[in-house]
């Protein structure tokens, strides 16, 4: 210390140099602070309602008003069409992909038209467009999770006339697509339970879903729809068939003991069951749901911008953004993760196009079964055989990401679909050669998408005629009238 | 400091309290100093031989004078009552627990006898006793992963000549248990690969196998024998079908093209597949080997006694030893470990039970048929998906801890073997009923192990009284001669 003073006295322009360094590191030193108190600050404000939202309110551009980061990530699930996996809008036609299906689904809407998922934004667009819903003939449960206007609708008019009502005569209600009001609370933002279907299962088992954590309902908001369900009775009514147990099997147990089946198939009379996305159900049997690990955490990773770290609302396959999610825990590069994932999907892909093919010749074969003249009774066992058959195959394959999420377990329900697939053929034969055929059952030409629906005697001429006219008269009216009922949410809030 | 000296100097007492703390002190780090360079010794004393070994030392106790931890926890193989899981020397009787597999190996010789594996020190004794083993018939090559005397002989009379000997014939050379030699240079202790068939079939893929790093070297001396081999032509030379890869797919098409068989199925006719214990090659398709993890790392994980931290020579199933073994890399308790493994192995049996099924009914429906007047043209792709069924589901059951080491994989496996049963059985119908017999073909009783090797006609009795005279005429003087060599051997390294 001395030797710096006696510095100083010497040459003078030091002390001005330590002077300067001082003040300008304490200069620096209050910029570093002051931008530590803003990003404070812009963290805290991105969590801090400015507009409240009022308990009806089911517009996402409104919520946005609040909470802008989150949703314009929502917003970016309606357009990513260089997004190679599920949750982009690419319209991807499954039916073309692989025409199979179309005879798997011979007499039921899915053989008209089935695409791969596209991201939340599009849900009203994609459900008005698509030739499953027809406006003369879909029941209003249909709509059920497609947009935040169903709970408020539900509120309003209550819950088993919701699901009663005519698909048509609810349009101009539900317009919004799934949004911010179907998993939060408008106050607190808390992760809300809106659909009855879910808490009526838990009430079913004995449990109360109020008591659920929130880690859980991290997983359990996307279960309200990601989920295996069935339209019960004359009223449609929303219900989980979760009463034996979530397993393909005790879900297959339910069905039979209920004798419920979806639709009678068109060319093997067998009396169908349409899996849905029971990927809540398969996920529960993976590793990831043992370890903990919430759907939230890698659909909807955090996500950083600027001082904001918030939960990513853009939904999507966590191969879309591996860093984000995979990497939180995993300490493996994004390719070796991207090509585990992609290994398993390949290897659960063959087992899923077997499973197709001999289900395709169980239904032809049945058919011809039945031209020979095989009786009920002959048919009884067989008609079961392939109705479990296609209902564990179509478990695995509608269980969106089953075969990352639990590949053994779904690796072990297309096994056993293929076994109940073959014993039905086995069965064929034997019913076939008993009344005179002991040729070969032919497929027909089932090649690309339009020659398996002429196989089923689909006139996709008049379904899209029948579509077109609904577009062009119809939806516009409902649009009309939904911005009316907009316009006087807006007015009364202003008041 | 001049306070303390202030106090001193008023109370000489305080002086002498300070002086015995400090004197206790350094006393006592001098204890833990020495303490520490004592482990040092001890851990160091456990990597330095005293007693050099020769060239030719197949005995795994003159090894042990050197490494006792080592040896002593190999000992350890010995016994293992209280074991649950495999590497126990609990004699399990999977005839007995299966029956099925009586009929599945009709006319070879695992319908005569098979356990589940118990731990290596047993190797010489199970082989000696085990009926599968015929000391007039057996040849040389049966005895190639049996013990450390087998690279030994080789390399005195030569590979080719080692393999075309007669079981019976080199009985007296080949006498100690699986062991150190195996796998372990007699000067640098370094791993060391022993076996001809795995440098071969490296070779014949283009690969050096000393270029391997020591992590792989950590499972490939483990693939010596850990693997699917088969004995090739007359002179029964061991060879691992790998030359167009090692999937299931792959090597089945390797014996295919190599038309070969490893015997003639007593109830079907086809030309079956044995598969040996591929669980090298399934490892490698899953997580574990991805992730760097070798078969020592999980089946020898380090043990510390004392001082000394060892590769624990106990080889075992980690699920006896899950602290040591699993929870060095996952954080999770040992019941939630072992009830996800258990978990996969209940899946995976679910399947293999399945297959099982099928195929015990495709070889008695084949019969059938054969009775009924089929002809060869009509049998031959038949017989060839039965070989194929069996093969892939024998792959997947043998490749011991397949559904944890890759437990989609197995699945995949084994719904394979599902679909070409069934196949075979479609086919079969259509055969019997071309011949006339339209009724379901009777599966006999075959419920316990004696009711099928009765069906297959086995006579017991025999095969026990040919076993029991080998054991009383031959084995002890095979032992006799062994010893011989020993005392020599003994005697010059004492010269």
């Amino acid at each position: 210390m001395k030797n710096i003073i006696d510095l100083v006295n010497k040459k003078p322009w030091v002390g001005w140099l330590l002077f300067l360094v001082t003040a300008f590191s304490i200069f620096v030193v209050g910029m570093l602070a002051s931008n530590i108190f803003e990003r404070r600050m812009e963290a805290q404000m991105v969590y801090k309602p400015i507009n409240p939202i009022s308990d009806h309110e089911t517009r996402n551009e409104k919520w946005g008003l609040n909470f802008p980061r989150q949703f314009e990530r929502y917003r970016a699930t309606r357009e990513s069409d260089t997004q190679t996996y599920a949750g982009g809008s690419k319209k991807i036609d499954e039916l073309e992909r692989d025409p199979r299906l179309v005879i798997l689904w011979a007499g039921y809407g899915f053989s008209k038209a089935y695409y791969q998922g596209r991201g939340h934004y599009n849900a009203i667009d994609d459900m008005r467009n698509i030739y499953r819903t027809n406006h003369e003939k879909s029941p209003g449960t249909c709509w059920t999770c497609k947009s935040p206007d169903v709970p408020r609708v539900m509120e309003e008019i209550g819950v088993a006339e919701f699901y009663a009502s005519k698909w048509a005569d609810l349009g101009h209600e539900i317009v919004n697509p799934i949004g911010c009001y179907d998993c939060h609370d408008t106050k607190t933002m808390a992760l809300k339970i809106t659909r009855p279907a879910l808490i009526e299962a838990y009430e079913r088992q004995g449990k109360n879903i109020e008591d659920a954590t929130h880690q859980e309902m991290r997983s359990l908001v996307c279960a309200q729809c990601h989920v295996e369900y069935y339209f019960k009775g004359k009223g449609k009514y929303l219900t989980f068939p979760w009463d034996k147990g979530t397993s393909v099997e005790a879900m297959e147990e339910y069905y039979d003991e209920a004798e419920f089946k979806d639709w009678t198939h068109a060319i093997s009379r067998a009396p169908m069951l349409k899996a849905q996305h029971p990927g809540y159900e398969v996920w529960k049997t993976g590793t990831h749901a043992a370890r903990g690990v919430s759907c939230a955490d890698c659909h909807m990773p955090y996500r950083t911008e600027g001082g904001a770290k918030f939960t990513d609302h853009k939904i999507q396959s966590p191969l879309n953004n591996i860093s984000n999610s995979c990497l939180v825990c995993h300490r493996e590069s994004e390719e070796t993760l991207r090509s585990s994932v992609e290994n398993k999907q390949k290897k659960i892909k063959t087992l899923r196009i077997q499973a197709e093919e001999n289900i395709v010749r169980a239904h032809f074969e049945a058919k011809a079964a039945w031209d020979a003249g095989a009786t009920e009774e002959e048919m009884t066992n067989i008609l079961k055989l392939i109705r479990h058959a296609q209902w564990r195959w179509d478990f695995a394959s509608a269980s969106h990401g089953g075969s990352f999420h639990s590949s053994l377990e779904t690796a072990r329900i297309l096994a056993t679909s293929i076994q109940k697939a073959q014993d039905a053929r086995l069965e064929l034969v034997k019913v076939l050669a008993k009344h005179g055929v002991h040729d070969t059952v032919e497929i027909p030409d089932i090649s690309t998408k339009a020659k398996a629906q002429a196989v089923i005697g689909l006139d996709m001429e008049k379904i899209k005629a029948h579509k077109d006219k609904f577009l062009k008269d119809i939806a516009p009216e409902w649009d009309k009238k939904a911005a009316e009922r907009h316009d006087q949410w807006d007015a009364q809030s202003a008041e």
